[in-house]
């Protein structure tokens, strides 16, 4: 494999530093140093302390030193840092970021990468409900998807993106930065909101022995860490808006199913069956 | 403990089985026997051989031998048993049921059964996903909710249902019909419904890949059996529409705090995460 050299990940939450240190875990020659940052030292100092970094940089634009620069921290913080640092991006430097909406990601490098350089949107699929970095486990980036979205025609770039996921044990999927966000809105975006309105919903129950584990289930996403979900659902707002009217009118649908008689309404429900046993076991 | 008598248990589904297997693997004395009857003869036969029940009924009117009769079939069909049986019911026979909406049983137990006989709406918070006396595992009563709702003022029925639910080794929790109602739309019903939507919604997602396993819990729900949600929901129908416009309202809140800045979207994440664990984790 070739190497992908010298990496700097700006940014040691979760996901920065089980990146760092799923790529120092690598085979051999795969990565030549991870070099990070955080604007906050303690959580820089955890990313060390948890072997996801070689050294600790004194600010993000020492970053510019190396081949490799990831992008780590919430996505509001993302483009501030493509516009800092992609117009002194030199020749064969690779940008690529970790945030989970690439519409306004891919316009900011599309805008302030220069063409000689490369940048590439990415977006693992995974981590856990806590945040930090020392909840990061290199081991959810095995096999866990990671959507790559190309910002111009640059197979070079892609390429070695690529070969960053494979390093990481993760799958690429390509996509549209703004398929993405669609599709992200409503495959994760808009539940992590209803699960935050159902948790504000059950405050009204006076009493814990009425919550069942179905319930549980489905206010989960709403333990998520707040900071992250507000970072993501404010990037992607527009596709969040759009998505909560399709979930009104979904319920609509089925409301008025229920009004019409019991068998509609099961045959909504089978209906509803067959799709979440797609989406599979939690 | 004083016993309960002879046992009759009309519906051998899941709910139905599993307290028919809890009487019989009771101490000694606390129940005379159980007959069970249900309109589907495999169901019937799966709960003699699952043990819960020692001999089959050939018909709900054969109920009225026993000293305590449990409705255990869907909500929709309770009401008719109550119906029927109710103003045959002699002194000291005790009618309770199980279904998850309660003032349409109310209202019919106040109805159709005399003041001479006893008549307590019962609910037991528990069961899995998968229908059917197959699924049924006596062991999901213990420690379970039991919510207990007196349909007039009589302390003996009440007291009777009570040890009906301490046999079973469930809790019991007394609660006004209509109030059961009120909080079972927020607590359950429309967190079914929700799931069902997000399902729907999933299926515009064209790459399983793209399935997170925050998906996968808030769609978990809508794995439930239709018929018994359809029965519930549809039972239960004016307290789960205004449940669903205040989860739309609850959704319209958190849009606008995200569109008044990251902060004010964050307070509210937060809140509602502090309500998440008090639910508890799944």
């Amino acid at each position: 494999m070739t190497s992908l050299g010298r990496v700097a990940i700006l940014g040691t939450g979760q996901i920065g530093t089980m990146v760092g240190m799923a790529l120092r875990a690598a085979p051999d020659h795969a990565v030549g140093e991870v070099a990070v940052w955080d604007r906050d030292p303690a959580a820089m100092e955890a990313c060390l302390r948890r072997a996801g970094s070689d050294r600790l940089l004194r600010g993000p634009e020492e970053a510019l030193g190396s081949d490799l620069i990831i992008l780590a921290t919430p996505v509001a913080q993302i483009v501030g840092l493509v516009r800092e640092l992609g117009p002194r991006l030199g020749p064969r430097q690779l940008l690529v970021d970790t945030g989970s909406s690439k519409l306004d990601v891919a316009r900011a490098m599309q805008r302030w990468v220069p063409g000689t350089a490369g940048a590439v949107g990415g977006h693992p699929l995974c981590g856990s409900s806590e945040p930090g970095p020392w909840s990061a486990d290199p081991a959810l980036l095995k096999g866990a998807t990671f959507v790559l979205c190309p910002i111009r025609d640059d197979p070079f770039s892609l390429g070695q993106a690529g070969r960053l996921v494979e390093t990481l044990g993760s799958v690429a999927l390509e996509m549209d930065a703004g398929e993405h966000d669609r599709l992200l809105a409503r495959s994760s975006h808009l539940p992590h909101l209803v699960a935050a309105a159902l948790a504000e919903m059950s405050g009204e129950v006076p009493t814990s022995a009425l919550f069942s584990s179905g319930l549980r289930g489905a206010v989960r996403l709403a333990r998520s860490d707040p900071a992250m979900v507000a970072s993501f659902v404010r990037a992607n707002l527009e596709e969040v808006r759009a998505a909560t009217r399709e979930l009104s009118l979904q319920l609509d649908r089925l409301l008025a199913a229920a009004d019409s008689g019991e068998e509609r309404l099961k045959a909504e429900l089978e209906r509803a069956r067959l799709r979440a046993r797609r989406v599979g076991v939690s």
